[in-house]
């Protein structure tokens, strides 16, 4: 999928928006601040988030993923990229909150918006607030900095939703479990061990994991507090003798507590995790990496403590799968594409003869992975989206607005179906794009569909120097697209988790800004989908998950100097399943090209032709023929 | 060529250096300082360095481009990276310096050192001297910080080297000239309106420009104070209704200085500079490039100034050619490519028949050129490697040690020889790199020839959008050789000025980690240029000046959020000159890789044969035959 997802679910019809956005203008008066910022954030920066966080959404009615809400006085306003224009434009109608279209950074916009309120800091000084719990560590320092040169000052110690709101939701209370060998490879005891030998590298005493799939890896432990991310709400503070797991109360069984305590892991309640980080002796040094803790998080440091900043060890650790995990990741990747078959065999038979919506097809795709063995849940909500819809990268069905493609009469349209999807199994967590042609594709739709998969294949089969950063490879995915004028939206790839979040650091393919932290190395798991959108036609996007492996050397221990030196990696493609030949316009592969191809869907059916059988087996031998 | 080279010329023979330690040594006694560093660089941070800022060489005997020293009371040590181990090792035997093999940053690696000497700082407090008057901003102030946290102190008020080196080289005292029309085809006036438009949206009163070329293009003024480079040592200050040039007494006459008069420019001697930098009045907004200055100059800066801190305006401007100047630039190749033609049919008769040694190639190439119009001198020292000379990508020859390939008797060897030169024209600046075979080239050389080839004409046919950070690309140059294992150790591509460095900013094909300014532009010139480099045997390098042009749009106009939205650049190939078809290995070519050398040597035959004629059309002609 795509490196952002729609937020589960709305909390709010544009009805209730002005009644609640003048409750925030109360609070706002009683507390002398002339403006709140509403961030799509929590205390551990989760990219998908636990009701009690989805304060934007319930204030402003935008239920996007991405997007940020200021409130003043007389203005409401939401922020929010392209990705989002057309939903925020529909969910905002109605409730007084203006639609601002990011173009660029967003900080300049939020303190150019604050400016036109035209107020006047004569009058007393100007303020704006924004919880600081939630708000990112580095995030916030860039606001507060431009909001000073413009003469506003950011109050980072006021929830102001919290006064507002009602019935806000409280902490989730799903149960927390235990990764369990096989699956869970490498032991807690051997990951804490790894953990704080890089403490003790970089001279520190303590550490903080405030990340939710970082603290799931170290402990490994899962939790379902949130859809679709196999984690549970917490913090770890991690001494060089000690570690104290800060969890909701309830959460955390006897038996479990008891298992945490022979590797030597006390459990606190959650509430007290700050208090804890506030009681440090003046002695510490405390390891945090200022991308993944909060303002608030790093404000509760007491002020003897030295801190040293550095990427948290748990996430390049995570980030390189052991040769264990990668043998149950394949095995993982078999189930998956088995289940591709067998609903992709119903689909077919069943196109034109039975009624078929893009909402009948998450059932029955997801129906058909949850009779797989060790499947766990979905991994992010299935996209599923017939013709224009799939020209929506984030698009998701709802019983509100949904493409019907085929009833009992026939098909009611012909043209191209995009379905991203992926399943979190016990182990691995599987991320799967294809496209398939439904009825005959046009001319241009086959052009489209070439170019894109020139780019997954393309990318796919490059090989490159151990810690090439993962952005400096992103051109090589877009340079079919690019050689005709054409580009997508976002990211190439992504970092996947094991049986953890369908997006993970620190690697991406992409046009972000490199650093060390995202050197390729052996073990990353990352996705490959280029993509193609037009607006009310089609989308396009081909994605497979490839795996980082060593490539045997030309030459081994070729010399420093020589045009050999040097570990390489290429990508073994870790999805199985075909990509549908019938889109392909010919004329424009290349015979390597075609090459690849070839070899590709014959180790998709020789992988995957003793998982299935019947309808399914067929449809895998008719879905790899050479071409 | 590629983006270091060799320091014009050595001033020193191993055994006056142990005497010039000893002096510095007694002046860091005096200064109660235990070290000093020597860095390579002078008060503009050029890459070529006037005799006088040549104290590393004279104080190491060390005469590479890159390199720095380290004195103390009992080491010295050059650090130098592996592109330099090999001549560091011959020039520093017997001089009592030790050699510091460089592989990954500096600024720890000298710190090391330091702490290794082992010096106890509680006999008092331990200080290294610089030279803050040519050391960059950046790199002071992180060596600074390195230091710090080791105990040492950072010196930047002494200059050691002047006291202790007797006869040291002044001023370099060579004439300024003007860059007239038709080439200089943006007049000084409309450079300087823009600029101080630049200025004025920065919020900026003032402008302080130290870098030559930067300096050179403001003015539309060239120079000859350092070889290859036409510029002159001098600093301008500018106001939004003020100019004042700093250039030495003498260089300037007063015809120029008039004609300078005229477009508002006053003229100041050299060593006032600092001075009039001091006397900035208090509500002065400065510009400044933290990159494009030395710690001295951002010292000299008055307090109350407020500094803005931004990418010199001019380096963004003359990156981006004009229209005008691109077509000189393409008049200026077909005479170069000319020149080529004339002393290639030379040396492809003379081979086997008359005396060539590297030398020769030299002085042939570079008299070929200098018949042409408007030549002004070679943009760098010629390297012209032959075999295992080849393989180190800054080798150049001298008449103590060079290749001979030929006599009248028959050859010397067969082997490759490597090419890499290039000149400076009123209308542009050139830098080629060919490889040509003598005699029968191996198979392996053949592969090696055509994977570097691939790699040039990969990056010369990509399409890209315009913004596109140029590290992005340097990917596709290097993937037909990662594909096998294979790499090599500098940068794909440098951006090239318009008669003005052959090095220069922002945008660089490489590994360096990308900024803003490095997104690519309409108009910039960059060198494709992969190698690879086969250590005593052969080196390989194939390297034509692509000029950034925007592709004519296939949907004028598209809509945001539609898949053809925004302008795509292409490459247009300026270089003219044949790529040697006998060493390539056409089992490796794909189709479409022959189709695009086939076309670009149809159009080199078009655009080379007018201006050619005898053994130099014949030459051409069969050299750019397809295959």
């Amino acid at each position: 999928m795509t490196t952002t997802a729609s937020s589960p679910a709305s909390l709010a019809a544009p009805a209730d928006i002005p009644s609640r956005l003048s409750a925030v203008r109360g609070a706002l008066a009683a507390r002398q601040v002339q403006a709140v910022l509403v961030p799509s954030s929590d205390p551990h920066l989760s990219e998908y988030l636990p009701e009690r966080w989805q304060g934007r959404a319930w204030l402003s009615g935008f239920t996007g993923s991405s997007g940020t809400l200021l409130v003043a006085a007389s203005q409401a306003a939401l922020f929010t990229d392209s990705r989002y224009w057309e939903q925020a434009e529909a969910e905002l109608a109605g409730t007084g909150v203006d639609l601002v279209k990011l173009d660029g950074p967003a900080t300049p916009a939020y303190v150019q918006w604050l400016k036109d309120l035209g107020l006047d800091s004569i009058a007393g000084p100007l303020a704006m607030a924004v919880d600081g719990q939630v708000m990112g560590l580095a995030q916030t320092q860039a606001l507060q900095d431009a909001l000073k040169a413009d003469g506003w000052q950011l109050r980072t110690d006021l929830d102001v939703l919290d006064a507002v709101w009602p019935g806000r939701p409280g902490l989730p209370s799903a149960a927390v479990f235990e990764h369990l060998p096989p699956h869970a490879a490498t032991s807690r005891a051997d990951k804490l061990a790894l953990l704080r030998k890089a403490l003790a590298d970089k001279g520190a005493t303590h550490h903080w994991i405030a990340t939710l799939d970082d603290l799931a890896w170290a402990l490994n432990l899962r939790g379902a507090d949130v859809d679709y991310n196999p984690v549970f709400l917490g913090h770890l503070l991690l001494s060089l003798d000690s570690a104290t797991l800060f969890v909701a109360d309830g959460k955390v069984n006897a038996d479990l507590r008891d298992r945490l305590a022979q590797d030597g892991v006390q459990v606190q309640t959650y509430g007290l995790a700050l208090d804890a980080l506030a009681a440090l002796p003046a002695d510490t040094v405390l390891l945090i990496d200022p991308k993944r803790v909060t303002w608030g998080l790093r404000e509760a440091v007491p002020e003897g403590v030295r801190v040293v900043e550095s990427i948290n060890p748990s996430t390049l650790a995570k980030s390189r799968k052991t040769p264990d995990e990668a043998r149950f990741i394949r095995e993982a990747m078999a189930r998956d594409g088995a289940a591709m078959c067998a609903f992709y065999a119903w689909f077919d038979k069943a196109l034109g003869r039975e009624y078929i919506s893009e909402l009948t097809i998450d059932e029955r795709l997801t129906a058909e992975r949850a009779k797989q063995a060790e499947f766990i849940s979905l991994s992010f909500p299935t996209i599923a989206g017939f013709n224009a819809n799939g020209a929506l990268p984030h698009y998701r069905a709802t019983p509100e607005a949904y493409a019907v493609l085929s009833t009992p009469e026939g098909l009611t349209a012909e043209g191209l179906l995009l379905i991203d999807s992926g399943a979190q199994y016990l182990g691995g967590t599987t991320d799967i794009t294809r496209v398939w042609a439904i009825g005959t594709p046009s001319a241009e739709q086959k052009r489209d569909y070439t170019l894109v998969l020139k780019g997954t294949l393309g990318l796919s089969r490059t090989r490159f120097p151990r810690g090439t950063l993962a952005p400096m490879l992103d051109a090589i995915a877009r340079a079919p697209l690019w050689a005709e004028g054409l580009d997508f939206g976002h990211g190439t790839g992504h970092g996947v988790g094991y049986f953890l979040n369908v997006h993970e650091g620190p690697q991406s393919i992409s046009k972000a800004v490199p650093d060390a932290n995202m050197a390729m190395q052996a073990g990353m798991i990352t996705s490959i989908e280029p993509g193609l959108y037009r607006p009310s036609q089609w989308g396009i996007r081909i994605e497979n998950l490839v795996l980082n492996v060593p490539v045997p050397p030309a030459v081994p221990d070729a010399a420093p100097g020589t045009p050999e030196h040097g570990q390489y990696l290429a990508f073994e493609t870790l999805t199985l399943c075909p990509i549908d030949t019938r889109c392909i316009d010919l004329a424009l592969m290349r015979a390597d090209e075609v090459q690849w191809l070839n070899d590709y869907h014959a180790e998709v059916l020789r992988r995957l032709s003793p998982l299935v059988t019947g309808d399914a087996l067929a449809w895998l031998q008719a879905r790899t023929k050479a071409i």
